[in-house]
């Protein structure tokens, strides 16, 4: 190992603790933007997306993601990896493998049951997630082959952590009293201070998970590059939240502090795939797109399709991830259609975001199903009610 | 660019990160400190602080400060910065200027218009704090011809936002129920552990703020700066934690929780200065006067001056900013009025805190007499009563 | 220096930082366990053991602790360290001592008197931690002779603060209404989510506290124990909170959120002092078994002992840290008892925590005896039900 090479691993390990800390962020933005009577079974579920991912991708899920190709599909699984000089990738890599389990919580808060919760948490650590990765980021993956872009996830982690959220949301159902005769009803998050220290910790979280996945810093090649990851995934977090303020306040008349935060996780997920590839400019106006998408989808999810996503994850994680994919078709600075590219890299996109929402939506639908009809999805009417905290954990998160 | 400039962008690159950290601090202390009723709408600020500063600086603001010079006043501007091997240079500015932004916020909380304070906030992005760092850091401005020393911004990004929110504190006049029949009333924070959590987080991104500004990591000469510059850091904040917690307890009977809090920014703002200037035991010393100090002034700010600033900004930023630049010129190890410079660098240091604090001042009252008589600084008396976030935002931080 | 020292130092600076930020995590963990009412009175000590640890440490604590050795017992003391290439290790060091002090405030919290813990927090970072650090961290050590290991401090940081949380728990007594007619009563946490942020941050700081005290960074061996001390670490931790939550299941019918968090911190005390010693597996062990025994220990400690320790400290530092400094005698990778390695390893282990265990306990039980018959140790029983924050801060943390 040369010097390049040990300051690479420097910058992966220190990646990947901002990357951990994004589970406190997680934890903050789902409980901040629901109901305090839920506030303990939420953390407990962030902290089983850890404690379960952490334990399953070292058991199996790394090699599964890693491990030699079988058929570009899957990699050949080993138990409890254990190869000194790559431990410190491991840590980058499962940290990762959290956050893709923690994305789903927050769609189906308020009302999950924490067995059934845990359950699907492993099965996306250990198999639904390191396939998905495998296919491009293993490096003779099949999407890899075809020349799809995702530098550090939009698809991998956000869009199949996104697609899953949905199925799960569907399939769980609304919270109740969320719909009346057909028309939705605003259920307020208890504490916007703390989601939004929760968005800040993110997006701070965030300079680890895209920079880092430069996977090296030993070139001058290096530092141009993970110093214009940071910028385009600053301005695309910035112009995310500044056009999901400017457009609440011209359409309803105030700036939305909820759809504000929002805006800026959009801005993240969106440029997640493409920070690498496209410049300063575009990563702008990519995040100018997606702060506005995010707003319209998570009305339309809620008023139209009436899923019920207390967090808004499916608009954040899934539209903006398959959304920032996509937009690398038409911004990248090689093979962009804006810079003469043409279609083909669309092309190829697109391929990758219809693959992973396939991937993502039948996996999730075969492992609801069976725990919708062996143990059960959701909590009784009655848990329902009194809140999660007392009935699953038998305490409040707040005393006096 | 060899491995010593790599490790140096490495290093620069974990202060910024720590560096953005502070956004959160910034936005904890502010809420913390004042009422649960405007909480959202200092959320919003922080985050615009964050957001037009990002944008802005980005676009415009870097090269207005690091630009070829102009007379030794202002860089020469140029458009939407996009130079590959100097982004994480850019990526470090840029939060350096949000942080210059998001002091003023807190001076004038709890009843300042949102769409005056974010156009405040981008003229101070990009125009006012660009400028003033010219003077010192772009290295051929006129205040470095002078030998003048601010190795992290006491003066540059502290005193130019503590002075600019002196002015808008002023401007826009005290919250209602402030002042009865000309005495101070005491409006205490809704949180205190919050305000808590926040000064712990500015203090540890401190260490990204004043370590960072050495802007290399490749020599012994370094390693021994930055470590020197990290433990003058922490001892000053320890040192002004520790006097203001004193002062306090002798003078009124008990240690006060919110001047210890201050206590420990006004160290850290007072050492930024000269962090890499003056040995340990100088740091400690001029902690504790920043500790004194900073309790005196706001004081006589809130009760003599009668200027309503809720977090204590002026005093923490603008007093000690000062306070710190100044003492540079008694303490440093080469030149100070102690170690036998005689008065020299003295007199360079006031005539930069002079010119910095006319800057400032001159500026932002200018910009805050415009936006006065056109769109106007102040919430109305009703929906500064009923607190900005209803008013503005159309929803409370807090919910059930 | 080459190279490799300042990617080493590079690392011990940024490992540094992590430890730091601990401080916010105790200060979360012990006022989110604890009531409102008292909730400024932790803030405060927290700070203070921050603030005193911070002076107190440069200003004789380190040469106590890493000064020529007398004996192999302590350090040549020497006032006010000031040697420029060794103060990145001051830093390093420091927020260690801090650390070490900071877990009393936890066990004696909500009826300690203020002025009392700043004194003992004082001793503790000059004399106590030190001469314990010393006897194995400093080179020349008496343990350090026997082949005492103890890696990040599980013995020397962390038993030690919690035989003294036991000693100081015992002496001040419980709070009142703690025990009604002899059986414990439940006195909830005011804020669970506050204590769950701040075990994430614990757990964040973790990386820093384990992976740091390999002090180098520069060849491929120390990327290879860097790398698995991560792991090891964060292993250690998810099966520890896997643990607690399962046993809590099992055994009480419900998962426990309180008891779950306390299992991840009991799963990092129990693998600092082995974190480079062992395998992943085994690691992954000694957490399941810290997670188990923290439960069971802080129940009989509770309901047996009847000392009253609000936030567990005794049990997830000082039991736990003793476990896994002997738990390396079974598991390590060179002379563990399921290695082949016998007994002469866990001879040594079961000495050095003996040894530190006697330390901890005679000296805290001189200082509070002294400080008991001088100043006193509690607050009023009026003072106490009226809450700390009232009666020693006269401002209560929450206010409109």
């Amino acid at each position: 190992m040369d010097t390049s090479a040990i300051m690479g691993a420097l910058w992966i390990i220190i990646s990947g603790i901002l990357v951990f800390f994004m589970q406190a962020g997680f934890t903050l933005v789902e409980t901040g933007f629901s109901r305090s009577k839920n506030a303990g079974n939420i953390i407990m579920k962030n902290l089983m997306d850890l404690i379960v991912g952490s334990l399953g991708f070292w058991a199996i899920g790394y090699t599964v993601m890693y491990g030699e190709t079988i058929g570009g599909f899957i990699g050949t699984p080993s138990l409890f990896y254990n190869e000194g000089a790559d431990m410190y990738n491991l840590f980058f890599q499962t940290v990762f493998a959290a956050t893709a389990a923690t994305i789903v919580s927050g769609a189906v808060a308020e009302r999950t049951k924490f067995s059934t919760y845990v359950i699907f948490s492993f099965i996306m650590t250990v198999i639904i997630y390191p396939i998905a990765g495998h296919w491009t980021w293993q490096g003779e993956g099949w999407l890899t082959d075809l020349g799809f872009v995702d530098f550090a996830g939009s698809s991998i982690v956000h869009s199949v952590g996104g697609w899953a959220a949905l199925i799960g949301a569907i399939m769980v159902g609304p919270r109740i009293g969320k719909y009346k005769d057909g028309v939705s009803q605003a259920i307020p998050g208890h504490n916007l201070l703390l989601g939004a220290l929760g968005v800040m910790i993110l997006w701070l979280g965030w300079f680890g998970f895209n920079g880092g996945s430069q996977l090296a810093f030993g070139s001058e090649e290096d530092v141009i590059a993970v110093g214009s990851v940071l910028i385009t995934t600053n301005l695309a977090a910035a112009a995310g939240a500044f056009a999901a303020l400017m457009y609440t306040w011209l359409r309803y008349g105030q700036p939305d502090i909820s759809m504000t935060l929002n805006g800026a996780l959009a801005g993240l997920v969106c440029i997640t795939a493409g920070c690498a590839a496209v410049t300063p400019g575009s990563a702008t106006i990519m995040g100018l797109i997606a702060g506005v998408v995010v707003v319209m989808s998570i009305t339309f999810i809620d008023e139209k399709l009436k899923v019920d996503d207390p967090v808004g994850a499916v608009s954040v994680h899934g539209v903006c991830g398959a959304l920032g994919t996509l937009l690398i078709g038409v911004f990248a600075i090689d093979g962009g259609l804006i810079n003469g590219g043409g279609f083909a890299l669309l092309g190829v996109q697109a391929t990758g975001v219809l693959a992973y929402g396939a991937w993502a939506i039948v996996c999730s639908y075969i492992v609801f199903k069976i725990l919708k009809v062996t143990i059960g999805l959701r909590v009784s009417e009655k848990e329902e009610i009194e809140g999660l905290d007392k009935a699953e954990h038998g305490i409040g998160v707040y005393n006096e």
